[in-house]
């Protein structure tokens, strides 16, 4: 979590990162996207310490980005489905793997790739005009302050 | 930065995250996408501690996502333009910026905007299918270990 001296802050890429800035969390975030809900599908796939684990995992409830299930009685045990703002998150995550992907390579190729589910194509992230419709390069991208 | 126990980590969202995944590296970056260059600039844009920013422009700098240019003689003053490396973050920034819009809004509505240049149309960052060639949804979207 960033400083709350951020709290104030009037950027929403200041406020999402307050609420996904902490370095495990979007982590934590691609494997629940990659299908992983269970605490110890989360401690196998990250090599994340468990401690740290139960502290992201409460904080990503906390924050409406992951709900907390039970699906065992006796003894109770948990699963940690994305909500739809979790899930949500696809589309940065997915931004910066593909930059990672394009800028810091490896040289056995990359390890994972975002498929169209059923139809198989490779989805990439794209900027789109919602006036003229067609595909924006980041460079033909101005952030404007509105108001 | 992550601890260094996830730089051999075989996922290149680990990887960008290593890279950009500090608490302030993605801010200044928005920054730069703004157009800030200087230094006095970027203190005045975050409200970030001067030793702070010194120490996150270096280390941008060794990652080869700014560079550093001298602007001034006598006293040396130097300006830290993003590298194409940099630049190609807009995507991810936008992505981030755009899920905050939607899931932590503002009452007034959100400050700022992705505009295409020119054009002036709002930039939405989309998924699109490299096969299909339509446009994808997050739940349409698988993220599948391809090695």
């Amino acid at each position: 979590m960033l400083k709350r001296t951020y709290e104030g802050q009037d950027c929403n890429l200041a406020r999402s990162l307050e609420v996904i800035g902490e370095r495990w969390s979007l982590l934590i975030v691609r494997s629940a996207l990659l299908g992983v809900k269970r605490f110890d599908g989360f401690t196998g796939h990250l090599q994340i310490a468990r401690n740290i684990l139960t502290s992201r995992l409460a904080r990503l409830v906390e924050l409406g980005i992951m709900e907390k299930v039970p699906y065992q009685d006796k003894p109770v045990r948990y699963e940690y489905p994305l909500t739809p703002m979790g899930r949500d998150l696809a589309t940065a995550v997915i931004a910066l793997m593909q930059w990672g992907d394009r800028n810091l390579p490896l040289e056995q190729g990359p390890p994972r790739r975002a498929e169209h589910i059923g139809c198989d194509g490779h989805v990439h992230v794209r900027l789109g005009c919602g006036k003229c419709d067609r595909e924006v390069h980041g460079e033909e991208v101005a952030v404007r302050r509105i108001r």
